[in-house]
């Protein structure tokens, strides 16, 4: 499948990797994809220079946000929260138009420390945000409540744990959980529509606080039922 | 233990009625003894008239909000966390200094019907507000995260799950985290101080939408690490 992944962060390229590896067609989207190959990393050793990152995966291209959207059959939005909504307007609603959109964003307002707060929370969420401001696209919530380096290599936990899909089209979240379940998720609960993404977003203020107190960013929520 | 368990519906029954069974001595808190002698139950089978509740239970005794909490070693709010401070205030912080005050409310508005809202989140929760109202309680927010049922019945998952302590003195978190033990509990992380209840009433409405999409309340977190 021909995937757009918006964002090259820490996210987007677990995503891109990952997406590749598995044999789709992947495409990563950016402002200005010259900075983006110029830029140098950041001091998490998860998040390498870009230039260094292509390196190892040559197969993956690097693209305007509106490009890449273009070529992408399914979008997936990796940018960090507050710059998401921009991001995907750079994207452009007619390039998202008709499209999976999955969303994996998250509404984290750093400005003041640790911890962050949400933006946007309880009474509405980043999800839906998204669903409003493109009415066109077929946006999915999913991934929201776990590390990149889990959310692609579920496995490394050595035990099932749980991951979510929340959004307005059943064909869309259906399309999400065959890709979750290429990544090796084996339990994915449909929350319902776009709103439930206030409920996993609201999750991020608890996974902050068990990363400080389990010291790692190596585990998930499992759902026991 | 000499325990008073604050508050007389589906949590306090549960709660008094397991700590009961394990021997300690529960006292039930209330505005008005008599009223809530004569007050007809709710809809939900998990909440029978406290009459008819206490004619299986008349080991557990019934005392205003004042007498329980004058009684107890431990003090447990079980109250609706909108009626939260207006209860303990009505506990008197005399009654409360010194003493392990377990809480676990949660700040449901539930005014604008479903999915309610919190009417306290992200920068300040109800944990805390209990905490800077009692400064002299020794607060530790623990099991606002799941069914009163499973709270004090684990083993009905069949398999391990998580519940969480989060408060500022690390001997009333032990003390507990014991009690904790004593119910079943096999898994309790130590989320940091009280702040941290942030996190875990935060993540209310997931359990609410995964109440929805799982059509049952007999579920729980694991946290998988």
């Amino acid at each position: 499948m021909k995937i757009a992944v918006l964002g090259t962060g820490v996210v987007g390229k677990h995503l891109a990797a990952k997406l590749s590896r598995l044999g789709h067609e992947v495409v990563m989207g950016t402002r200005d994809p010259g900075a983006t190959m110029t830029r140098s990393g950041s001091a998490d050793t998860d998040d390498p220079p870009f230039s260094q990152w292509s390196l190892a995966h040559a197969e993956v291209g690097l693209a305007t946000f509106a490009d890449a959207a273009a070529y992408g059959e399914v979008v997936w939005n990796a940018t960090r929260g507050w710059d998401s909504l921009p991001a995907l307007g750079l994207a452009g609603a007619a390039n998202l138009a008709g499209k999976v959109l999955i969303d994996t964003s998250r509404p984290l307002d750093t400005s003041a420390g640790f911890p962050p707060t949400l933006f946007v929370k309880d009474t509405d969420s980043l999800g839906e945000q998204i669903q409003r401001a493109f009415p066109e696209a077929r946006v999915v919530k999913t991934l929201d409540t776990l590390y990149a380096h889990v959310m692609v290599n579920p496995g490394v936990l050595g035990e099932e744990s749980t991951v979510f899909v929340a959004g307005n089209d059943p064909d869309a979240k259906a399309t999400v959980t065959d890709l979750l379940t290429e990544f090796g998720h084996t339990d994915v609960i449909d929350l319902g529509d776009i709103t439930a993404a206030r409920g996993t977003e609201m999750m991020l203020p608890m996974w902050l606080r068990l990363m400080d107190a389990l010291g790692t960013m190596a585990f998930n929520f499992k759902i026991v039922r």
